[in-house]
């Protein structure tokens, strides 16, 4: 997850949020937000829809944000009004972004760059980020701080890799294209879309070549991962904290929304695209410009909008065609 | 509008579009091209549908392209054989586009850079432009000539603001995006698309966010427009003079052509497309991957392509799957 | 095609891919690869799928990859287990990609810059290539090694034109968009995605004018063409080796997959996707949204998913809306 930055104790942030403690001491420090399948004690996570009762009930986090009617027995929790609103905020207290640390020179004066690394003009890299031996890096390339990046990787003209993005060996990324903006994430309050601070990070696979103008946010908290050996073409967009599995293929133009999982070896065609929180299983393979709105099996094959299986979408396709007789017919 | 940058008579203007002047004294000074809709005494429109010739007559326009069947009353008009065309070639003679103005240092000598900015190194910033208090401005940003942007911007790595953007305060912008590209504008003369001159700009509002790899024209003339407090995801696409309201939600992939509007708080689902010259109402809905080619209410929520009412496509999507089996029993 | 760059005995390459040559003395010399239609004496090509046998027996190629079951007549082959990885194989042997040549100086000492032309801070240029007079080059461009521009050419911010790309005279290539990145090309070998070397280029008309955001893919070997003329919108992808005609449309956010052709005049709705290795005829519409899966003929006008006649369309689609009730009657 993303490391304890700051600490702040479960009293201080129930005086911060107008909210109410219960079954947790005051002095209790809480140093990180997580959710509640990934917490530990002194993490921080929230109960916002009650179907996952039982989650936060089995949950190792030190304090749940929760609403006033949620029951989760006598876990420690703190009681607000809007406990994702409260989850937002407290990402911005314990989680805050650390402005970036510019040098007066493009390479950062405290950066890493290992042997035989081909950096060409207009090039900047952060604070902290070290390059792979061997990687070439083309004009106009931003590495942010806090990256890291394996050996053999090459980066064409305009690549952005945001803070804390990490690189396996022999990756490429084509012109343009983006890792590590953040995902979209707000929350309606009073009628204005407050920001749920992303301060995740993108992490990717040894072997992964990515295309040019493809954007993969960063996770909210932890981080968006692509698997080894998976090709990304161009115009693909990978939502915030979804972890695709190796080898897999994602034909260009296709989009994953935030925290979808891919298994292994699994096709998106052109065009396709998935909602988010769904699990698509290994080997599956999604049709060209389909949408797929549930969780799949391993080794799926379906098309349409929504998706169902191929064979079925082609069958329908063609009833489709015969419909406009077939309703003359039945009229005479 | 795009301000007086030229003028020209209207018998100067017959001369160079080889047109005819009715109604219309020869020295009468024509500074702009303006809308129909928007027209001054000083400014030029153009009628090239018959079905606006209504329009037409109402307009406080000093002089209207037409073609020789155009029937506009006593309006001062100037007959051509192409109003669409001749309309093209005036905003390039009205409204030509100045040379870029670039100065020997990255950022232009005339920029004014409010109190604490942070700028990284590999910044350009144009002419007469105005960057407000407290902005982050990642490296590789490029801020063309009379950019205005509020205070508390940030701008990551390689977004572009073309000429003449402007930005309220707190807006965010992601890698690589780019505003004020021009609009897909041409006209079909003698088997090739001239270019209609696009001349207008890009309006955003306060606390607007926009993802990576953003793509929003600027106006033919005149204004494209986000209203303040709307989010906009990576890979959106945002046509010429399109305006779109405040609060709303345009998730990735989505696309909005030309000159459509779109009330407050709408949500575009992800790789929903709207045609031009629509409006859609407030608080509408519009599915993923549906495609809307016509106005629609406030409150509206469609899907599929063409766009229905989202009931209906659920009933219809399911009335399709079991097609096949229906026609297969007909034919028994 | 690409150029003889490196030369290599049929026997040397026997050894090398493990296979063994018939019908061909082992001293024949290979200096590049070629499809078997474009193929001469001195270049190689592959068979991996039956129907191309004819293909094949007709080809000049000095040698054929083939697997042990291909009947090819007395043509001089290689025999291999997987003639598809052999072929990448081979492009990386006989099209080595140079390092790029990279001067301490942004614009490298060998470029030709011709008359007036207007050069923004920021700007990275490459060994051996020539600006056309009276181009305009935004800030933040980066144009490769061996890059060609006709005259009046204008490239804004952040534009990325990879090694060897071809531009007529005035073209016109808006913000972050990157011609010449590597096509979609892979093959499975033990469980990994193997990549096929793209070894072409991009090469565009005269009078062309490409949105932001878009991604044009070079070919694998040879040339991914834009015919003069066309008019490409914001964030559309084309594939490797297609062959775009003049004159065209293509509307924001179409995809064309690779190698498929595109006559003159041919229209891509916003959204439209097309199908790798498919050829539309001339003056073709496609609908917004839309995925064509076939070839289709000149003046075709089609919708849907897949595409049929766009009249065919609109009338499956009415009765579609109508088919719940339908069954419901059915049913009674």
């Amino acid at each position: 997850m993303s490391g304890a930055e700051r600490t702040i104790t479960a009293g201080e942030l129930a005086a911060r949020l107008n909210g109410s403690l219960r079954h947790c001491p005051p002095d209790r420090p809480i140093s990180e937000v997580r959710p509640l399948e990934e917490a530990v004690p002194g993490s921080l996570s929230f109960l916002a829809n009650p179907k996952y009762a039982a989650k936060a009930k089995a949950s190792e986090a030190g304090l749940i944000l929760v609403d006033p009617k949620a029951d989760v027995g006598d876990r420690a929790v703190l009681v607000v009004e809007n406990p994702y609103w409260a989850f937002a905020q407290s990402i911005a207290w314990l989680h805050p972004e650390p402005a970036p640390d510019w040098s007066d020179t493009p390479i950062h004066p405290t950066a890493t760059i290992h042997g035989r690394v081909s950096l060409a003009p207009g090039v900047t890299i952060g604070a902290r980020s070290e390059i792979g031996a061997g990687s070439v890096i083309h004009p106009g390339v931003h590495i942010g701080d806090d990256c890291v990046m394996g050996e053999g990787c090459e980066l064409f003209p305009g690549v952005v890799l945001y803070r804390r993005t990490r690189l396996g060996k022999n990756v490429r990324i084509h012109a343009n294209s983006s890792l590590g903006s953040d995902g979209y994430g707000y929350v309606l309050v009073g009628g204005r879309h407050e920001k749920v601070p992303q301060v995740g990070w993108v992490e990717v696979g040894d072997e992964v070549e990515i295309g040019a103008c493809v954007t993969i946010d960063r996770g909210v908290l932890g981080a968006t991962r692509i698997g080894p050996g998976t090709k990304v073409d161009n115009q693909v967009q990978i939502g915030h904290n979804c972890q695709i599995g190796s080898h897999c293929l994602l034909v260009s133009q296709s989009g994953v929304s935030g925290s979808t999982k891919l298994g292994d070896f699994v096709t998106l065609a052109g065009k396709a695209g998935l909602v988010g929180h769904i699990e698509i299983g290994a080997r599956s393979i999604i049709g060209g410009a389909s949408v797929v709105a549930k969780s799949l099996p391993e080794g799926s094959f379906v098309t349409g909008y929504p998706a169902r299986p191929h064979k079925e979408w082609m069958e329908s396709q063609a009833a489709l065609n015969r419909l406009p007789g077939v309703i003359k017919k039945l009229k005479s």
